[in-house]
């Protein structure tokens, strides 16, 4: 059996942000699954079969690879990002953990990408250039008194903070509740940024405050970073920098 | 004027994992500066000069890249990792604010790269699947204080969390503390993963567990993430699989 899975990520859209290591795989690969508008970012060629399927579905879209690669067959599963990051990886290895016991010999690995946080961040700045955390602001998989309690607890260790998916259609009242839990806990003037759909021809870029944002201001393309109490900008033509210093005084 | 400051990530060690955006930018520079063994991984050409110096000269090194732009120069700024995660972006940035005015007409962007907790996090499986927290270790640039008080915050949040330079030499006990911290706060089996020297020869992946973890497991090399209290392992030959699930019960 030569069959292997590698979940990979594709990085925040841009090509010239995809890691050669990732690049490799696709190359090598009989089949590439994962969720529609990933998938169409993998070009087409000949002895490659290209599963793209719907969102929700990763469970069955994780045993499918691992099916297909106990079957000899060189999957990569795709995530934009990176793949450990609130994407593809946790998924395919609770499918790993729940199926039959052959899979655990597969060859099965994880090739890192640039994460949507990190992308946004080089965009603004340094933003996350001191103690950070990143929480997944949809409550389709945890409770929603759990999301709260970390953003509480987040804002009273004084960590910048960067939300993925803040808000949908589905769920338009989490973000908002966010904005107020996020005034109760901090100052007005603190910073938040707004970055969508980072690195592609639709990307922008907004700077704001808490006093100012609007749940409006986020989609489920954009990428929030609350700065921390000491987040600052530095004034210039075009939008502003956005950084987080390195030095915290007693 | 035709100068720029572009601060770049060269990942954690392989240079499969650098970006063919930072290939690009490493191809059009005419000088590079940087800490010395990042510097090292530049390959010497004609028309490029390398600028290593030692550590905790970030902020001279940066006035530096910032000048020879200012002069036309195209510089390029290597950290190991992500620039924005605990290394030179921050650094660039103070510099710049506290500059000369013209250098905020500078062109000065950052390129991301895969930072060491993602790449240590793809070896073992991911860890960081769910919500995590990135905490730099080092007391150099803030007050112990701050570290103890977002440990035990990040555990009340039941974050995963990633540790940025866990111990040096000049810096043993630190570590010492933040286990006995993290045993106060976590049961005692929860995971705790030692990776050095990711995606080198030298890279070695140690599992361990709370009440089983020393200090001497890590040192300036070591990437080490704690999981949340939903971290778990699937057994199977060979080092076994970590991962956070996506799913938190009410």
């Amino acid at each position: 059996m030569s069959g292997w899975v590698r979940i990979a990520g594709l990085g925040p859209g841009n090509d010239a942000l995809i890691t050669p290591e990732v690049t490799e795989a696709l190359a090598e690969a009989t089949d590439v699954v994962g969720y529609i508008p990933y998938v169409a970012r993998v070009a087409e060629r000949e002895g490659l079969t290209l599963h793209a399927s719907d969102n929700r579905v990763e469970i069955d879209r994780s045993q499918h690879a691992l099916q297909m690669a106990a079957e000899g067959k060189r999957v990569v599963v795709v995530s934009s990002g990176d793949p450990g990051v609130f994407a593809m990886a946790a998924a395919v290895f609770e499918a790993l953990e729940k199926g039959p016991a052959e899979w655990r010999d597969l060859e099965v690995s994880v090739l890192p990408g640039i994460t949507a946080m990190l992308a946004a961040s080089a965009r603004a700045g340094a933003p996350l250039g001191h103690d950070f955390c990143a929480i997944n602001l949809s409550d389709n998989l945890k409770p929603w008194a759990l999301i709260e309690k970390r953003l509480r607890l987040a804002a009273q260790a004084d960590f910048a903070m960067a939300f993925y998916n803040p808000r949908s259609k589905s769920r338009p009242e989490g973000f908002v509740k966010t904005l107020e839990i996020l005034r109760q806990e901090c100052d007005p003037e603190r910073l938040i940024l707004f970055a969508r759909a980072v690195s592609t021809p639709e990307e922008e870029i907004h700077i704001s405050t808490l006093a100012e944002a609007t749940p409006e201001m986020a989609d489920m393309r954009t990428m929030v970073i609350v700065g921390s109490s000491r987040t600052r900008t530095i004034e210039r033509n075009g939008n502003p920098i956005v950084y987080t210093p390195r030095f915290t005084p007693e």
